[in-house]
């Protein structure tokens, strides 16, 4: 039997062991998978394009366990009352090649980048910031926004959004949320304006092009730059002049990958980046001073649901009241005859959906 | 919602149909997939390997649904109690990126492969076929049996198998089975002798490696070969003598492919094949004349499970009083509120596990 973790699944997971909880150990699974990024098969994802929007698998296995995301994009799905991103995933054991969850990643996909946005803030920002920017006010934001307070200890958030019912509707989730009572929220009326005595700026925004939501003029020394929404080619959130300004250090996930979807996809192919994987492995190093500019260039990388699967995992394996397992995978008392066992005559000791 | 369709419910679906319908229906299926061969995105299938198997993605997409099979290959599982190749896999629409089905493709594989099978011998096999050689007695012979039984008019089983108490279990579960009560079954002492008389050839051994199941001495004018087991780099059935003997006709799923997979692996790359789909669409002839010999030279390819997922989606969504559904996938009041309609405010308001 296969573990299953729906929706409502991870949602009483999540409850159970607080949200702030979970985006720390997910954080540290991450970091955890960072150090060693040396096992890790790392595979380009495998896309299918069209019209309308892409389908795409993104696997990743570590020798021991071995997992996979399936996740579309369908800018779209909204006007229709659909999500413009779904996802779920698998983990299976790579001795036996045996599924061992499945899980929904939607939310689940939300919470891991955000956990390593803000993972990739503790390296990398002044360890004394405490305002963020928060430029695009999305299905992430509130994500952002309880991962920064957590982790990184953001007091407070300045808010920005084209769409004023977007920024409303993230300030109305987070006011409700007891445990953010201490995070004072400003709403800005630009882009600008919300930079404003930030320590760090994360940009969340979704539209699918070459926006400029960030110019050199909004940029101070000191700064932390987590830029989110730039994902895939064409989409792209900073001005190529801040990737050029001299103090800026520029940080990604892996190398490859982000050179295709990230920021980064606007400069040359030999524009010096730093993998994340190096940082946390004391091999290259983080922050050089106080007043460097770091930029985290964020596209979402496999290794981090393969993380994200893995406490999933964890959690559910002791979630004994709830725990949910799913026939997936036949059962039989004798793994030789498969039909015998199945549609023939041993179909009656098949053990049924618990 | 996400329809799922485990082991125990492909089991009860199958049932309700009848196994000889169900694999006519998934024939016709497949035949109309190969029909519309030009539509379909061909991907290689992407493989993690370790020392002791391999874990494949296999999509497929003609433009209006998406599906891909999750498959491992470990050889040495069975001396633990657990079954050499599992399966599962994903239907989508690729106009939301929505999953519409996850089902179980561990028996449904054997069961296409079967159907496949069945189908190309429809299309290459002497009219009067009624004789068939079934070499290798292993987890996939029984559903070879009966897919020949049904689709084909196979009357007469030549049975061999290098272990004795495979054939025993073969037969043992044929004659289980009312509906082949006019099946001859004859047990042979070799390969060799299973061949004599037979119309048709099926090789279906399980050893990793370059055996050498068939030879030119076994095969005779007009027979039809239909080479299962050797589907990977390294595994094959035939000698090569028998790919060079002058009234072969060699066909293949998707040449690419077959070229690395297939028994054509020991050919050089030039040898030449005619793709399945081209006899379907009368593009390219079939069997010559009845004294030609035709190989199927079988590999499994992702339009075969894509055709048999959507079989199993129409099948589960008439199959009303015991349908299931998973919450893989949230469903949202305001798709652009993720958090506020999971983790935050709304999750009163998601739907339940059905």
């Amino acid at each position: 039997m296969v573990d299953y973790i729906g929706v409502s699944d991870v949602i009483r997971l999540i409850g159970q062991l607080g949200l702030g909880e979970f985006l720390e150990r997910l954080a540290l699974e991450i970091e955890a998978d960072y150090r060693r990024w040396d096992v890790f098969e790392k595979s380009a994802r495998v896309a299918s394009h069209s019209d309308v929007g892409v389908i795409e698998l993104m696997p990743a296995s570590d020798g021991e366990r071995y997992g996979f995301k399936y996740v579309n994009g369908h800018p779209k799905n909204t006007a229709r009352g659909l999500l413009t991103v779904t996802a779920f995933g698998v983990l299976a054991d790579v001795e036996t090649g045996y599924p061992l969850l499945l899980s929904e990643l939607t939310i689940t996909t939300a919470l891991r980048t955000a956990a390593m946005s803000a993972l990739a803030a503790r390296w990398l920002a002044r360890p004394d910031s405490r305002t963020m920017a928060l430029i695009g006010n999305g299905a992430q934001s509130e994500f952002q926004s309880v991962a920064f307070h957590r982790l990184v200890g953001i007091r407070s958030l300045r808010l920005f959004d084209v769409d004023p019912t977007a920024t409303a509707k993230l300030e109305r989730n987070l006011r409700a949320m007891p445990e953010l009572n201490d995070l004072t929220i400003v709403r800005c009326e630009s882009a600008a304006e919300a930079c404003l005595g930030a320590d760090i700026v994360t940009t969340v925004t979704a539209d699918k092009k070459n926006a400029v939501i960030l110019t050199p003029p909004m940029v101070r020394a000191g700064m932390h730059l987590n830029a989110v929404g730039g994902d895939c080619p064409g989409k792209t959130e900073l001005h190529a002049d801040v990737l050029r300004m001299p103090a800026l250090q520029t940080f990604v996930e892996f190398a490859p990958q982000s050179r295709i979807e990230g920021e980064i996809q606007q400069m040359p192919s030999d524009y010096p980046v730093t993998e994340f994987a190096d940082v946390v492995r004391d091999i290259r190093p983080g922050r050089r001073d106080p007043n460097s500019i770091t930029l985290f260039d964020s596209v979402g990388f496999a290794l981090e649901d393969f993380s994200a699967l893995r406490l999933l995992y964890q959690l559910s394996q002791t979630d004994a009241k709830d725990r949910k397992t799913i026939d997936l995978v036949p059962t039989l008392d004798d793994p030789k005859d498969l039909f015998g066992g199945t549609l023939g005559r041993g179909r009656a000791r098949l053990r049924r959906v618990s």
